[in-house]
């Protein structure tokens, strides 16, 4: 009888649930809203309800293995509770992974959504088939999970894969976290606006002010889609977030010599603005990847475009570090969830 | 009958070779030249010479276990040949380990020196009973090696932890590795003596320009003297130094969040004369430090000294991250080669 497990994404604004076969086969996706404002025990009560009917009806199928959770917040593995979650009030302090498992009568995992995000696209995604891969999701901010031979590297706390907050600029800008220079405020959808703002501002971007006036949604998509027009100064910024996301890819790189590092989240599709000079500075920053480098970092092709910089590359070195696009995009968090729930072996 | 292993450090200008039981205790170590000029092959024969001397000498009172030797370069763990070794020429492009195993009939496992250093300090140092570690070991450059679960993390292709090449200052000095601003500009014995010239050259530093002239060894530890006697400059040095060694350990941490981060090498030894700007810069930069510092990160006592910043720290975050002293010097190598080499299991 063929196995399944389900995957809970619990966004702030967003409840997901998938019922995933145990090969990573999407059986069926449900998504809700998450109502936070009618407090915690409603939306477990609304997240166990999904999962129940969801369960049920696959049980006739298959085997269900248990449910996969992912909360956006740091997670205590022991006790399976919630350590600090900004967008869901009421859940810390409460025994949530031991709630859910009595109502299902299955077993539960919590885990961090960004490390789902991780694994899923370990399991099903960009990284398919790769043991040792990094996960770094640019949005608002930037988040990150690190998946080492097949598993999420919690570190000590669970609180592994805060790459937003490394440090690219000593005496950079202020970060909500109280550091100067994180890398979050330099390379993520609030930095490209805080740049077009700072454009706006000196005059000298009267593009970007006839599209902010103009555009009501105008936000990062706007600039990116300037950039791609040829606006200087929009390609400018991109360039300015490609230099920082290098210099923070550089470090992983220098530091952990994966085999791949994965770029997500909303942002990560202005690639062709941002790439080139992630891979200019990666080449310039990082002797790990300079001597592993593939020779075609930019994906495109296999037409030798960049033969120049395989002199840097080490003949027996066969292995080679790949930076690429997620492929899952917001799918990815629910798919780890579901292959969190599956016991190892 | 007890076990034992042989580890070999084998630098460019020492060999040094020591018989180490199973459960950690130094049976006998010697130390000889590396006469690196009379070629690779005179090298191979001494180390083996010394490791058959050994064996011999203890294989009545236990079974032999094996050798790991320590070097300085990239390894190919696979193939167990020298990818790249700046100190020992003639041994790249030559089967190492498969010609010493021949040799002596035993089970031979070649490893980066740093790495070394890293299980050494994990097995019988700073880090003992601790799994996850980082070791950043501070000399006339930066090195460093990381032990996970209590095994080296080599990543793919060996060349995890090179620490010394995180970019820490983006506009930085130039890096003989063609980087701008890598952390080994400005957090080791050459970055010392980089900042004193520059001192001595502005007038700023007549207490330098003496010591400069008086002392035939003035070098990185004399600008501590002058900092622990109160000059200034000198201890302005060493704060610019624990400023940049926070940034890249405020890096790691936010990375890894392992248990624990060991400082290691010559210049590791002027702790108390970078160490509070070290903390300083961590609990600004890295928001896994500010949750989970110790109470007393000086490590000085349980005076309770550092109460201000305790409010950071999350009551339920029962583990803390820990940055201390290495505690076996120049024999950490010895004893991780000699680790390396043990069968697991």
């Amino acid at each position: 009888m063929p196995e399944f497990s389900i995957g809970v994404d619990l966004g702030g604004t967003n409840l997901r649930i998938a019922a995933v076969s145990r090969d990573g086969g999407l059986l069926e996706k449900v998504t809700l809203g998450t109502k936070v404002a009618l407090g915690r025990d409603h939306v477990i009560n609304e997240m166990c309800d999904a999962i129940q009917r969801l369960s049920s009806k696959y049980k006739s199928t298959g085997i269900f293995l248990g449910a996969g959770i992912g909360i956006p917040g740091i997670i205590d593995m022991q006790t399976g509770m919630l350590r600090k979650s900004a967008n869901l009030p009421g859940f810390e302090d409460y025994p949530v992974r031991r709630e859910i498992e009595r109502r299902l009568g299955a077993r539960v995992v919590l885990e961090n959504d960004a490390n789902l995000a991780a694994l899923g696209e370990q399991w099903l995604g960009a990284a398919r088939g790769i043991g040792n891969v990094a996960v770094v999701t640019l949005g608002t901010g930037i988040g990150g999970g690190i998946v080492l031979e097949g598993k999420i590297w919690h570190g000590m706390n669970g609180m592994a894969g805060e790459f937003g907050h490394v440090t690219v600029e000593p005496q950079g800008y202020l970060c909500g976290c109280g550091n100067h220079g994180c890398d979050e405020r330099y390379a993520s959808a609030s930095a490209i606006m805080r740049m077009a703002r700072e454009a706006i501002a000196s005059g000298e971007a009267p593009s970007f002010a006839q599209a902010a006036s103009s555009d009501p949604e105008f936000g990062a998509k706007s600039i990116y889609d300037l950039a791609i027009q040829g606006d200087e100064r929009a390609r400018q910024i991109f360039r300015s977030f490609g230099r920082y996301l290098g210099i923070l890819l550089a470090g992983l790189i220098n530091t952990l010599n994966l085999d791949m590092y994965v770029i997500g989240g909303g942002v990560s599709s202005a690639w062709d603005a941002y790439a080139p000079k992630m891979f200019e500075e990666l080449r310039a920053r990082s002797l790990v990847y300079a001597a592993t480098a593939p020779d075609h970092p930019l994906g495109s092709s296999s037409s030798g475009k960049e033969e120049g910089a395989s002199s840097q590359t080490e003949s027996r070195t066969e292995r080679k570090t790949v930076i690429t696009l997620a492929l899952l995009g917001s799918d990815a968090g629910l798919y780890g969830a579901a292959r969190v729930a599956v016991p190892a072996g």
